[in-house]
């Protein structure tokens, strides 16, 4: 007999089914219990009768959070929760659960059991049909994505993760031991996928982990996650890759809306909207001003706090209606080497970040891909060449003009979810004090 | 002026166009010059007049591989590839190439340079129609299985790459500075896929980078690669997760055909069969049968050498017309603590490897799910219990019986192609010696 997902029993009243999942709750009533059964399509009650023996045997057997199968008839039945329920004929225990579960997967009427409690045991953790929601949004919301990117012409490149030189900066680097010398990991495919652009490969994305030692224990940074990174080939300006950006991210929420939009407002009270296009956009210069005038202290020149981006997203929000917000010509001296530079004001770099709902989530910008002038950037900003040469001859050999960005998908999926925590939306957070499980 | 693709010109007969590309080869005739410009699309020939004078003076600066732009009429012309030809009017250099290309992107009438010389300037040498395809199938099949698993309900999970502990076994161990401690490179996402079960996820896919400090320098073996990994819940058998994989592999095949087939055998010679299900399948017991009565030497018992693969596939494509072969129930001396043994013979494991045509493209088994029995198997084969804990106590709590395999993508590749080394699918190769560029 083949396995019926929960979700498709109510189809099937007055026959029989064979169900498999997880005994989320048993309830004895000493001559007929109930066994609240879950698998990834939801619940269903399953009632136990004296007279089935052999079931009600096993049933006494049975610990919370055990795996079970049970085969049995869908009957009406007025009490249970959505009007039916599957009379057990016959259960068969597949995973005895230790009765003593370290934390709760139905946490009803209490607090929620403490984060890194919770992350020490993040697969019972993850049972929570809210916490694997996230996963079901985060499988949509990549397909999303590459369905915009496949459909578009791109090609998707898995670039190396060792270097031997950092990507970045020095800063935040990964030192591996490789045979007999030293690797790195990349902080990013940067220049990779520059490489792409200089192949003729025209448009590129990736999808991979990129890592960063970062030594900070903020609820925005872990030391290794999931980055989106774009480049296309023969733009005007950095207005190119926004606009594909734009498109993008509108049609993953449109798609995410569409498939959970009702399960995120449901579990998470977050209504999702999807942004007309194109987003606002606003200079880093106008974005000082406008903060300002607002009266919100001004921590650095040319870049903004974390509180500098929620006002300023609050901003737009009252003004425009729009959730997100492009915020562009960064000054060169917050900016890597190989931004372009305004031909208007060389003091200004072609750069974007891009804010939703006062989180920064992308970073992108028009490279430099004239040898001469990327040299002398990079002299300019005090970076050695010779480590760097490799890339470098990227841009001798004939590369045309390009740009692109990175994104971050749990950074999206805080959004989506409305969740102030990059931890609840990663799959396995990584942080400098935890490598476990 | 809008760009146009090199592919859509041939529809703009007597009109004017922008391209955009490589200047692949330049022909001075004096009073006439002839640019093959090449983007991502295609070849298209350009025309230099001399009454075009500032488009005459440009092309006479230009060295050959710099990207231009050239706006012009698509005329017809009977002795230019595809009957037309643009005569330019306008020709901008976006990037100037050094008239010193390392190796050459056509290599006509000559022998193709030295692959280790071609790695050290892999973007020139993708730019290559024949390689860049390569890229654009990669991505083609990557969206196809990745359609067949969203379709078909799966989670995508990201899993972390950092590790306090071996993932596999403690060779070919890649170490990590972590902050004040050490970590390693995950060597398959193994442990954490089997988590996403513990967790109800039920199926699982992962795309991304798996590190193996393999110290070998065949043309089949890499530092990093990239890795498909699978894994489904409720299995009853190994046979579950084959059957998965082969319904996967045909779709992906599938598409690949109808997509670029004509291209893989106009460039590459080779026919793509789209492969009929069910694959043939041949136990480790039987094949070693074949292979003695073939004359085949064994160098190992119970596993297969990669002349015996070879041997195998010839003889499975002569008896059953298949280019594809499981091979099952692996002894469990060379199969890891986790895979479940036969029920009929506890000294093999219900596990397989799947060949392509003499090439292993994936191992895959049913796990061995029972808490109890599963550190039994450990002990037995003298694996340290402490520091895999955190990966034992997915199955106390409850987890479903489960299986699934891992899948190389540059290893179909290589079949797809018919090429024999990894490193010309890969996009920037990692090996001992190769961390550049």
């Amino acid at each position: 007999m083949k396995r019926t997902p929960i979700s498709q029993v109510a189809g099937h009243i007055g026959k029989e089914v064979k169900v498999a999942g997880f005994a989320q709750t048993i309830r004895d009533q000493g001559s007929i219990k109930f066994i609240i059964l879950r698998d990834i399509s939801g619940v269903v009650q399953a009632v136990v009768l004296k007279d089935s023996a052999e079931a009600m045997e096993v049933a006494g057997r049975l610990s919370t959070e055990s795996v079970i199968e049970i085969t049995g008839k869908v009957k009406s039945e007025k009490q249970a929760p959505g009007g039916f329920e599957i009379s057990a004929e016959k259960i068969s225990i597949l995973s005895l659960a230790d009765p003593e579960l370290p934390i709760p997967v139905i946490e009803k009427g209490q607090e929620e059991t403490d984060q890194s409690i919770r992350l020490d045991w993040r697969w019972i953790d993850l049972r929570k049909p809210e916490r694997t929601l996230i996963f079901k949004v985060w499988t949509l919301m990549e397909q999303a994505f590459r369905e915009y990117w496949t459909k578009n012409g791109y090609i998707e490149i898995h670039s190396p993760k060792f270097m031997s030189t950092p990507s970045e900066s020095g800063a935040e680097l990964f030192e591996v031991k490789y045979f007999e010398r030293k690797a790195y990991l990349a902080q990013s495919p940067q220049f990779y996928k520059q490489m792409g652009m200089a192949a003729g490969f025209e448009k590129v994305f990736e999808v991979g982990p990129v890592f960063r030692a970062n030594p900070s224990f903020t609820s925005r940074h872990d030391t290794e996650f999931t980055g989106y990174d774009v480049e296309i080939s023969f733009v005007e300006s950095h207005q190119d890759p926004m606009n594909e950006e734009q498109k993008a991210i509108r049609y993953a929420i449109e798609k995410i809306k569409e498939g959970y939009g009702e399960e995120i407002l449901k579990y998470y009270g977050r209504k999702l909207v999807v942004p007309s296009l194109p987003f606002p956009q606003i200079t880093m210069k106008e974005a000082k001003e406008v903060l300002g005038r607002l009266g919100v202290p001004s921590e650095k020149d040319g870049d903004l706090s974390p509180e500098e981006e929620r006002k300023l997203s609050e901003y737009v929000k009252e003004k425009e209606g729009h959730e997100f917000v492009f915020i562009t010509e960064y000054p060169i001296d917050v900016r890597p080497f190989y931004h372009m530079r305004l031909e208007t004001d060389p003091s200004l770099t072609k750069s974007f970040d891009l804010l939703w709902d006062g989180l920064e989530i992308t970073t992108g910008a028009q490279r430099e891909h004239r040898y001469d002038v990327l040299i002398k950037q990079a002299k300019e900003k005090k970076v050695k060449l010779e480590p760097i040469q490799f890339y470098l001859n990227f841009f001798k050999y004939g590369c045309p003009p390009h740009g692109g960005f990175g994104l971050g998908p749990s950074r999206m999926l805080m959004k989506v979810f409305n969740v102030a925590n990059v931890r609840e939306v990663t799959y396995l957070y990584r942080g400098i004090k935890r490598l476990a499980p």
